[in-house]
């Protein structure tokens, strides 16, 4: 299953995403699956705007319509997590990314999941579709992406 | 769907759990979920140990196993939060909690959303039956939990 | 020290707050705190408004320029905590919050603290007078505030 | 002022981190802080059990009894800032670290401020000395550090 992701990006467990439990709280992997996708677009050329509004440049933006999680295993305290991050398919005008969250120590799987994002016009608040420009660079960075588009 | 819920508690939208977008960061609901099954336990009888490890006394040790959402809209900056919980669900060692949220002031619904527990047996680590008498109480509650359990 | 104090408003410690010791990490008490200071100003009549941004309408838009805290005992999950908030003194451009957090249960004193907030013109980005209508709002509810200005 | 810190360690400023004024929350910079004492600890020599509970190891065990931060300027979404991190003096059985961070695109200084830390004997849950081992560890690595104690 990994083989089929391009993209990996390292985080380490910091104290307060610990629970009393020892554990990381669960919804901290929501954040690292957020990482992933912010330094997925990085990595494929997109610029991130500061005002944390409109995450890319180039007329998208995005939001979150879906997230899911399974958890396999713990991640504590100041381990080190590799976060794998794929685009699986695009559609007119939304993507889903996925992810493998695995301890970087011992190769352990933690927690996979992924995240479904649509393209809003910004000036209408409605979906519009993912640009072409964006769809040839995920084409040409992703091996297993499916195009469900007309 | 509203209907089937028994539970509600709120929350406030608060500062620091709103993005640059000016809306609710999408990982902040599985806490607010959270919220809503810790009063939900709360609510038919059960206390809460005060080292946020074995979350529910009588030997029950539960960890979510799963989390899944659907964004509908947004969440504001000091928004009052209605959290709707319920168990739907109830296999021999895991239960399923499902939830909405909806906006207190004009009732639209935020996210829905569920979260699969099992239990644990503290020693061994391995999964174990939910207890007759947890069983029972969320039976007298919930109007339309189904049992799935031989 | 308690008896200066004329707001309270109380925060149940939740799960992802409590860190690997089983105690409420150190960051969260500026959060508290700002509980406190949002709900003080609630009381006294002030609104919000809800792009998170400029807090307080009627043109203050108010930034933290300081926080310190004194921590005196741990809070634990589930605990019941009362946040007491005050305004000790006001300056031209800026005032000063103080806070007491206590264990509900056992009346432990658990944090104590202060924030420091200058007023800012939103357009010009430099600091202005606090209103008179504010300050003499927060005379009459202030038993022991000191006004440090011309 | 820079120049009598010897440990410099590098964040990115995440979505979840940003409020709804665009700007890194305040009480952010106190996990930024943590994040600049863990690595600087590292840095020395010390490693982190994954407890997330008595820290380092040696019989060390370290809590939180004092945090003040200035704010200077903003940290918007996506910014590199730079933590730097020294230890300005030690007492018997406290310590106290302080931080410088900055913008690391355009050198501003957005946050300053310190944490003192007490060390605790895990047994008796009293104060006690801070090893030999480590003070003279800290001795070697900083220029600066005052030795306040008999």
């Amino acid at each position: 299953m990994k083989e089929q992701y391009n993209h990996k990006y390292q985080v380490r467990v910091r104290t307060w995403e610990v629970d009393g439990q020892g554990i990381v709280h669960n919804s901290n992997y929501i954040r690292y699956f957020e990482v992933g996708r912010i330094e997925y677009m990085r990595n494929i050329g997109y610029e991130f705007k500061d005002d944390g509004g409109d995450l890319i440049k180039n007329n998208l933006k995005v939001v979150v319509v879906h997230n899911s999680l399974d958890y396999k295993s713990f991640a504590r305290f100041d381990e080190l997590l590799d976060i794998y991050t794929r685009i699986s398919w695009i559609k007119e005008s939304s993507l889903c990314f996925e992810h493998i969250i695995e301890n970087n120590f011992n190769r352990e799987i933690i927690c996979t999941g992924k995240g479904i994002l649509v393209n809003i016009n910004k000036n209408t608040g409605k979906s519009e579709s993912v640009p072409e420009i964006l769809l040839n660079t995920i084409l040409n960075f992703e091996k297993h992406v499916e195009i469900l588009r007309k």
